[in-house]
C-alpha cells in the first residue's frame, strides 16, 4: 500500500500563513517566545485543528502537545512527527513551524485518502525548543527523552525571575499526561535547513546524518570597577575589553577555519555593572564552535583556549572557561536514513547528505527512539531573522518524503 | 582676621564614618544611588546636621539641599561650599562626600570659632551628580547653573523607566526653593584626586586648574540577526563583533597614548538582543577619551574615526557615531586660583596644578560663578570602587586651605 502519496500542498500553505498571523514580529517574522500569550494563541489554533481533524489530543505536564491519528493496531509504538511551534525573539515563519505543520498535513492527507496505517501517527509540538526565553534549548524534549527530570525544567527561570512551572501554568497549558515513559517506534523531524546548501544546489531534499560536532563554553570574565575617567591604563582591569578581545579571538577562528564549513560565535555578552562612569567588573560570554569533523573541533578549541592567557594578560584581567559543554556527535538511525533514501528514489527525489549544524528535538528523540531528519531548502540560508523565507514547491517534496517513509514505517 | 584657621579633624571622620554607614555596598564602600531610600536616610542625616548646627536648610525643586551659614551681610551673594552625597554602584566612602562633610566641617569650625563672615557661607549637596542612575552626571547643578531646563531633568528616565520627577516625590526631597536664578560670589569644592598623582608625589594638595580635554561618543553598530550556529562566517553581521572590534580599537588607542597621562574607554555596551542561538542585531558602545591638551585629544578622536570602517569591514556591520559630545576644555576662576595658592604658601602647605580628568558640579557651576576646586589625595588613585580609601592626616590640609580660602573669600 501507499506507494506514492501527495499532501496538498496549499492546504500546507494555508496553515503556515495561519501560524504566521499569530505573534508577528515587527519585520514580517514571527515574535513568539515559548509559554507568552502568542504561544498560547498559536497552541489554541493547533488544539482546534486537532479536534477539526478529529485526533485526539493529549498534553503533558511540560506543555508538550500531541496529536493522535490512532492505527488498526492502538496497541503498537507509535510514529511520531514533530517540531516546534515556539520561535527565535526575531523569527522567522518556518524554522519549527514547518516541522509541526508539515505532520499535521500528514495526518489530513491521510483522512483525504481515507487510510488508516497499523501504527498510531501523533504529532508532536516540544514546548520551549528555540531556548530564547527559558535555557536550554530543546528543554522539554530532554526531559521527555528521559535525559533531564520534570522538577529541574520546572525551576528552570527566564531572565525575568519566571519559573517555567508559572509561565506554563500561566497560559494554561499544563496537562496531565506524563513526560515520556512510552516507547516510540520512529521519530521524524522535518526542518528548514537553516544553512545555505540546499538552496545553493537546488537539491530539495537534505536528509541528515547526523550532528555537527560542537563546543560551547561560558567564559568569566573578572575585573575591577574603576573610574572611566581618570584611571591610568596600566591601572585599569575593565571586564568589557578583556571579553571584547575574547569574542574577537573566536571570531577570527572561525574565521580561520571557515573554508571547513566550520564557525566560532561570541553570542551574548553580559557586563557587571555595565554602566558609563565606571569600569565593569565582571563579564560573561558565550562561545559556541561548530565543525563538520571531532578533530577540526579540537583543534578549534584548543586554539580558543590557547587564546586566553595573551586576552587575559593584555586587558589585566582574570579569564576562565566557567562553563563548557559539547554535542552534535552522534548519527541518526541507520534504518530511518536507509528508509529515507529508499524513499526518496522511489518518488524520484534528489537528496544529499548532511549533517544538522542546529540543535533539533530530533537530537535528545535520538536518545530514546530510532529518530532521523529531513532537512528542506530555506533562502540564502538565512534563519533566526524575520526575512527567513521558503518557496513552497521547494519544499514538498521534502514534506512528500515525510508523508512517504512515515507512513511505510507506520505500516511495519 | 581669620589668618591660619584649623578645622577638627576627628569631627570630620566622625561624620565621614557615619556616612560610611549608611547605604554600605557588599564590600565595604557604599552603594548609594541617587534617589534611593538610601540616599534618602543620607539627606535625612544632613537635615539633622543642619538643624543641630543651626544652619538655615533650603531645598530646591530638584533637591539640590542648601545649608546656610549667615554672614553679617545677609544681601551679599553668599560663598557655596558643595559636591554630592550619592554615590556610584560599587562606590567609594569619599567621592563626593568628603566635598559636603568638609564644607558642613567649615561652618562647624567657624562655630567654634565664634567667628562670623561677611558673606553667608552655603554647603550644598547636588542631586544626581554620578550620573549611575539617571543620565547625564553633574544633572542638577546642570539645571541649577542655568544650562537645562527643571522640565527636561524631571523627564529622566532610569533603566527601569522611573522619572526623575517621581523619584525625587517619593524620597519627599522636591522642595520649594528655585532651581539657581541667584547669584554666588564663589564656588569651592574639595574633591579626591581619582587619580594617583598626590599619592604618588605626597603633595597634599591639588589645585584644579581646569578640567581635562575630554570627547565621548556612543557608536552604533547594526548587524543583522542570524542563527548562531550554521549560518557561514562569510553570512554573518553579528553587532556583538563590531562592537568588541571597536571596544579593542579603543583601548589601543588609550594605550599609544598612555605614557602622555592619556586614556581612551569603552564602559558600556549594550546588545540587542543578547541571547544564545541568535547573532545580536544592533550594539551600542559608549567610548571617552580625555587627554591633558586638546591637539593630544583631537589626535586621538582622529584615530578613533579611523579606526571604525575597518571594525565595520572585518566584522560586516554597518558602524557610526550616533552621537558625540566634548567636555573639560576650560579652566577656573583665575582669581579664586591665586587666592588658593596664596593661602596654601601663607598656610605652608605644598601644592601642585592638576587637571580634573573627572567631570565635577564644579565644572557647570564655572559657568554661572567664579569656580575654583581642590584636590586631596586618595590611595592608589582607585575610586569609583568600594576600595577606594583615603588618609585623613593626608587630607586635612586640602580641608584647612578650603576653610581658609573660603573664609577670605567671604570677608572681602
Amino acid at each position: 500500500m501507499a506507494s506514492n502519496l501527495t499532501v496538498n500542498g496549499s492546504r500546507l500553505w494555508e496553515t503556515i500563513l495561519v501560524s504566521a498571523s499569530i505573534g508577528k514580529g515587527p519585520r514580517g517574522g514571527l515574535r513568539r517566545l515559548t509559554l507568552t500569550d502568542e504561544d498560547r494563541q498559536m497552541r489554541d489554533q493547533l488544539k482546534h485543528w486537532a479536534q477539526d481533524g478529529g485526533y485526539r489530543l493529549s498534553i503533558d505536564r511540560l506543555g508538550n502537545m500531541f496529536l493522535r491519528r490512532e492505527g488498526s493496531e492502538p496497541s503498537l509504538p507509535p510514529v511520531l512527527i514533530g517540531s516546534h511551534l515556539d520561535t527565535q525573539w526575531a523569527g522567522g515563519r518556518f524554522d519549527g513551524v514547518l516541522g509541526v505543520l508539515a505532520g499535521l498535513e500528514v495526518l489530513r492527507t491521510l483522512d483525504d485518502l481515507n487510510l488508516q496505517t497499523r501504527r498510531a501517527i501523533e504529532v508532536v509540538n516540544w514546548t520551549n525548543e528555540e531556548g530564547a526565553r527559558f535555557s536550554p534549548p530543546m528543554l522539554c524534549s530532554l526531559a521527555w527523552s528521559g535525559q533531564a527530570s520534570e522538577e529541574w525544567v520546572n525551576d528552570r527561570i527566564d531572565k525575568d525571575g519566571v519559573r517555567f512551572a508559572d509561565a506554563l501554568a500561566r497560559i494554561g497549558y499544563r496537562g496531565e499526561a506524563p513526560v515520556g515513559g512510552r516507547t516510540v517506534d520512529a521519530y521524524f523531524e522535518l526542518h528548514i535547513e537553516q544553512g545555505p546548501k540546499l538552496d545553493e544546489t537546488k537539491i530539495p531534499v537534505g536528509i541528515v546524518i547526523g550532528g555537527f560536532p560542537s563546543y560551547g563554553a561560558r567564559v568569566a570574565i573578572q575585573g575591577e570597577t574603576a573610574h572611566a575617567g581618570p584611571t591610568p591604563m596600566a591601572k585599569r582591569s575593565n571586564a568589557l575589553i578583556g571579553a571584547a578581545m575574547v569574542a574577537v579571538a573566536v571570531n577570527d577562528i572561525g574565521w580561520a577555519h571557515a573554508a571547513d564549513d566550520a564557525k566560532a560565535t561570541a553570542a551574548r555578552l553580559d557586563l557587571v555593572p555595565n554602566l558609563p562612569g565606571i569600569l565593569s567588573e565582571y563579564a560573561q560570554l558565550f562561545v559556541d564552535m561548530r565543525a563538520p569533523d571531532v578533530n577540526r573541533l579540537a583543534r578549534m578549541k584548543e586554539e580558543f583556549l590557547a587564546a586566553l592567557p595573551g586576552c587575559a594578560e593584555r586587558s589585566r584581567t582574570q579569564i576562565s572557561v566557567a562553563e563548557e559543554w559539547g554535542f552534535g556527535v552522534f548519527d541518526f538511525d541507520a534504518e530511518l536514513i536507509a528508509l529515507l533514501r529508499d524513499t526518496a528514489r522511489r518518488l524520484g527525489i534528489p537528496t544529499m547528505d548532511l549533517r544538522s549544524q542546529a540543535g533539533h528535538d530530533a537530537y535528545h528523540m535520538a536518545k530514546c527512539a530510532p529518530a532521523c531528519m529531513i532537512f528542506t531548502p530555506c533562502k540564502d540560508g538565512i534563519t533566526h531573522n524575520e526575512a527567513e523565507d521558503i518557496v513552497l514547491e521547494e519544499t514538498l517534496p521534502g514534506v512528500n518524503l515525510l508523508l512517504n517513509a512515515a507512513v511505510a514505517r507506520a505500516n511495519r
